[in-house]
């Protein structure tokens, strides 16, 4: 059985990013599992309803994945630079020695939000293939409004050399993605239904197909 | 009176790459002038009746778009590096002088067609700012099929930096890249409507507007 | 009327990096306003008289300038990674709510100083077109004696794309800059008037002009 | 059945990038094809006994990987910048289409040897997407004493993304590079069994096994 | 005399990156200075035995060196983040004004470990050559299990400039290393033997000698 | 005695890029070799006059400097593209072997010239440490005109680590370019006294002294 592995910083980004590609992996008979590295707290400033409300909006989007797990870290998130880098690389090899995952989905290092960044150094530490043999692949995705906002000059940008054909999955990601409401909005704001669908057209056209979602390949061992 | 400079590779670069925004400036009063660096000749083995097609097309383009002068140098299509720098240079230089634009486009260095990669080179020699000090601004604009495709190791990709907003001009765009028959195509081929649509779609959210194309800045003197 | 706001880490910043543009915006009619991040207190190890002498040179500094308005955010230098990245943003982002720029200049991301990141990382979050879109272009500038000792292996160093003709404001920005005199000293000190006229005239060097400013466009929307 | 195509620039290229690999895929089922780019000729100054110890080297090599099918441009070597690309990406693309590879190893651009950057260019354009939609897969290998002296300031170094375990092919791999015997050296000297051996450990390290060859990809699609 | 300073975020660093290199300099009658960032404590949550044992490794390391000073901050490893800045350019900036050194080796930037990052940037504040005028040198050193770890996409990799021939040193200074019986284990564990035999061959094969320690030139004043 | 062997594609880079170097390199004794890469000549459109006076400058220069030997491969300039690259590296190839230098200045591969790009590749192969194992140091200096002018978008730009501290000789090396009449001309024009002097002061604020030429190491062995 193959074990694949999301990590999210924050619910959504798995969809932003995977959704198709989580999809086809759950349909082609793998077992798939989520990691979400924060989550609303009280402690960092969301109120009881809101809080509620996402763990509804999580535990419907799990429903619709079909997720084998679903584990949450809770850490506060846009504060993830307060804690020792030991907590977050803890927290998430955790999880990768308990699922034992074939393959891993990260978010890109240099996307706007700084978290991205501190999820994605934690996870390179927790995959290191001396420590987790297991792991036969790791695979960074783009997040619309985060990826394409990302402006450190040193980064030439998020370059794909994966492309995943999910054009029988894209609407299904596009209606998973509509249960986030407050993420969601009129185009043009990024995160948005006409948005998504021009960047899945654009990397089908990249890849020769209707629709594609585009990963940079961190590692793979063969 | 702002001249204005597209250099193209080979006719349609100019259009896919920076047809709204010609449109734009040509609908802001602006004068706007093509230089065509490649042209079929039966020299580079095409046969007549093909290259009276593409004349027709290219005086057809240069209708609708309002060019205020065509420059064709006429040299051979995929053979640049067989000719001295110099050639290219001198050819790019003249027109430069006779028209002395403030703003030129070139395109991307690192697009798959490796002429994009001299012309850039030869407009970069072409555009000093101490032997043309009345260019005030160079942009490298992207070639779908081209700057997609490009895929050199050391290159970080296209990074877009200046958006253009073309919602007004995006049918019109479509419309004469239709005029190129032979090159354009059916989605998933890159240079097809859909695939274009998508990519202007992708850059106005970018940048807060329902069409753009997107540049990277070479130069800019204020 | 056009809205202009320089953030600056630490007050000098703002005078090294684009002192002389912000004289050329002023004398062109435009209001200009000043971001300061960082500030001296007793908690972060001033003592008061080294407090109220900084709080002088930036009233007398301001007063030169002629800023239209002066927001200090009083965050501990040289200590801001221990607080959330969202404090700072949202310091940030409601000055810029505020003024509503049009041209935002911010300090360079690879520079020697660790705040100068942090402060890049956030002005980018607090610059996003979707959330800002009164916002029209981004620029970093260089601070000599922390751009040109910033030593990042995956950097490439400082590359301007935007030279600003300053030379009718260089003698006034160097007066300016003698205001803060534990900050400048002689050469070959970097920060010493010899040091920044050799950088401004290498700067027009390169752009056709006696005395330049140079910056690295972030983004821009037209 | 699965087809594989190694592009060597020069006889030895695909052995000391590959060998292993292509061992590997030959013993797995997969139909392997070799695709030699130059070739020794009187023209390219070789003298006719040079050419003939050549030719045999090349048969011998062949028959010990069980190549399907050798392919040979001739083309001479240290001077393909003399010839247009289109003459290269022909004689690449001819090869290409009648093969209809799965998988496709190219050499790394920024080797010390030029031919390896005309040839890497090439074979992009002669494996894009929507004109060879057969093709799933382009690996970049590594050439000792070429990828290690490569010295171009702008490049970052060949850095490996996918390791395939070569662990029970490596002896084989040394045996068939004895064969080129004037391209092999004593160590230090870099085509030796010694620097082979260690630069296949050092690839086993980073992947968890014994011996290693290490590639950069430059596109999968799924 | 020369003064020699190796900056070590952990105990064994400086073995790992450039061990051969210290043994090298001391036999040629260099003095040479042990600088450890961070160091085990029961706040850090290390127990008196694990505490007294690295102690004693220290110790025994160090006089197999000769080093003609030993200099520990105690910071707690894996949680540099989590103290301003300021603490760690003091710590390091203290003995750097005490040894005065002519050479300082830091660790490489980019490693997976982002105490070595956190290193890096703190010894570039306090090596600033206006600062510290007495530096002549500051050199990058490799460590395996860190360096060839380092997955950001940003970074070309480690890419080492300067060579330095440790053939009648080698196996002193994996003896050394085997002292630090914790961190060492059997291939293909890259902190093995055999892995750090075959870096030192292949870096021997890049320079023309049998064993050789790379590195990254951040800096010379000749 | 140490032979130092600076390589130029035309006849000025070298006084450029390191005069004040070489006035140095002479000064302490050691041996100084120009390698003229390219030259005027009538088939490459000069006339008899203007080649006369060219070779006039050339040994007024080496006088001046002192040098030990002047080697002119009187290749044409802006067409070494047309050659095959065997050409130039057998040319460069035949002066080392002849000089067997310690020390060699090349120009940077990506200033605007591409005569520099392709003198940079050949120099490289014809530098390679297992073929001329007497090379100890290879170091890339800085053109003003050329260097600040590349306009690569994969090139980061000259990023010095080498400064070399030639305060005693920057006179004599700006007369020495006076001699080149036709290349120098008045500020902003780049090659202009007061634009070397410039960069020579900005240099040396980057390295403590008052002038300062510099480079970026490409490779040394110690």
């Amino acid at each position: 059985m193959t074990e694949i592995l999301v990590i999210a910083p924050h619910a959504d980004d798995e969809s932003l990013g995977c959704g198709g590609t989580l999809l086809r992996h759950k349909s082609e008979g793998n077992n798939i599992h989520w990691l979400l590295v924060t989550g609303m707290s009280e402690a960092s400033g969301f109120n009881e309803k809101r809080i509620a409300i996402r763990q509804k909006e999580i535990d419907l989007v799990a429903e619709h994945y079909g997720f084998d797990s679903i584990n949450q870290l809770g850490l506060p998130p846009a504060a993830l630079e307060t804690l020792p880098i030991g907590t977050l690389i803890g927290g998430i090899s955790d999880v990768i020695n308990k699922i034992k995952p074939d393959i891993v989905y990260v978010p890109y290092r240099n996307d706007a939000h700084s978290d991205h960044e501190l999820v994605f150094d934690a996870a390179m530490s927790a995959t290191k293939s001396f420590r987790y043999p297991f792991i036969k692949k790791v695979l960074a995705y783009e997040t619309i409004s985060e990826t394409d906002f990302g402006m450190k000059p040193e980064d030439g940008g998020f370059r794909p050399n994966v492309y995943i054909n999910i054009s029988s999955f894209m609407e299904k990601k596009l209606d998973i993605l509509d249960i986030f409401e407050s993420e969601m909005g009129e185009f043009p704001f990024p995160r948005s239904r006409k948005a998504l669908e021009a960047l899945a057209t654009l990397r089908g056209a990249q890849s020769n197909c209707h629709s594609a979602e585009a990963f940079m390949l961190i590692k793979e061992i063969i």
